[in-house]
């Protein structure tokens, strides 16, 4: 078992995280986007959307998806549960999970593919769509502060993996200079001081 | 138990047709998205997103987003299994599942919000990422063409979440004009007709 990995980009780092927390260990091998490696005909084979990261199992089977591989490893290792608990939680954290994805995480990569300017010869840049996410991005961090008031974490009382999506969404952001505003966004702030403390967050 | 629903949208069917498929019963409430129902503070205090579907429980915790809501029904009544059945093939249909809504039905929501002309009130329309979409969504479906070339659903031999959630993209993507081609992508085309046969097509 092996998973092709990436030291700077976002969603290899969700996966390495998570397995942190799970105590699990598993060898990376490093994949150069900068060289383009992940467009190669080889690793096509493996993953033929050019992403990582993608687990490799023993059997040969690849799975993509950061959030599949995450899936992966919550069946076969459930402590610490960190996709919920019995159904309920499970769509509690599911619902959370995809809110931190597709409102926090989308917009953030989509205003740095379309406003970074070593992207401009991967994606046609939309200068219009990249302040369109820039700005749902930042409105976005303003809700989750006012989310976090309640509770210390994203779902609720435990870390799971809500929180991890947003970390390195919300880190990742520092590349196109969105920050928390710690001044007004206080809950955040808090947050963010109590996830990035953890020691998976260097992983 | 309830559903806060609607008939015109793409995500609510993907709830409808996962139930349909696991013969399970909800009442459904209907919010009327064209009268914008589902900006009302009523409705934004069930989901501050002013999004449907949002299944609510007998105890009053609100589930939005689809697929989260498909898991709190497939962790409650996993016969038939629709999210897989071990921890691999749960894996491998997450990853299909979550190919299937970031790389077709995503994109053909991007066209859509942002070429739809009753949908210009609702989002700054940019047609560059419109067309940029479109143009994606198209070459994503001769992906998912020669995808099916060895299998008979789209992550493997079984029915599930992936199909369910490609099924409504497809469907959707009729009102941008975006269509399979028949002549060219039988596979695609075999699987439209397989999967828009089962009587949850009609959910």
């Amino acid at each position: 078992m092996k998973i092709y990995d990436s030291q700077i980009a976002p969603n290899p780092r969700r996966v390495r995280i998570f397995l942190a927390e799970k105590g699990i260990k598993v060898p990376y091998e490093p994949v150069d986007l900068m060289k383009k490696e992940n467009l190669t005909p080889k690793f096509l084979a493996i993953n033929p959307l050019g992403r990582v990261p993608v687990l490799e199992l023993d059997d040969g089977t690849h799975i993509a998806e950061s959030v599949a591989i995450c899936r992966y490893f919550e069946e076969t290792q459930p402590k610490p549960p960190l996709m919920g608990t019995d159904a309920k939680d499970k769509a509690i954290v599911e619902m959370w999970q995809r809110r931190m994805e597709l409102e926090v995480f989308t917009n953030v990569g989509g205003a740095f593919r379309h406003s970074f300017p070593p992207f401009a010869d991967r994606v046609k840049q939309i200068p219009a769509w990249a302040e369109q996410c820039r700005e749902a991005a930042v409105k976005n961090l303003e809700w989750l502060d006012t989310v976090l008031a309640d509770r210390p974490f994203i779902a609720g009382q435990s870390y799971t993996i809500a929180d991890i999506t947003a970390f390195c969404a919300i880190d990742f952001a520092k590349m196109i200079k969105i920050q928390i505003d710690a001044a007004k966004q206080k809950n955040l702030a808090r947050w963010y001081q109590a996830v990035s403390s953890r020691p998976s967050a260097k992983a």
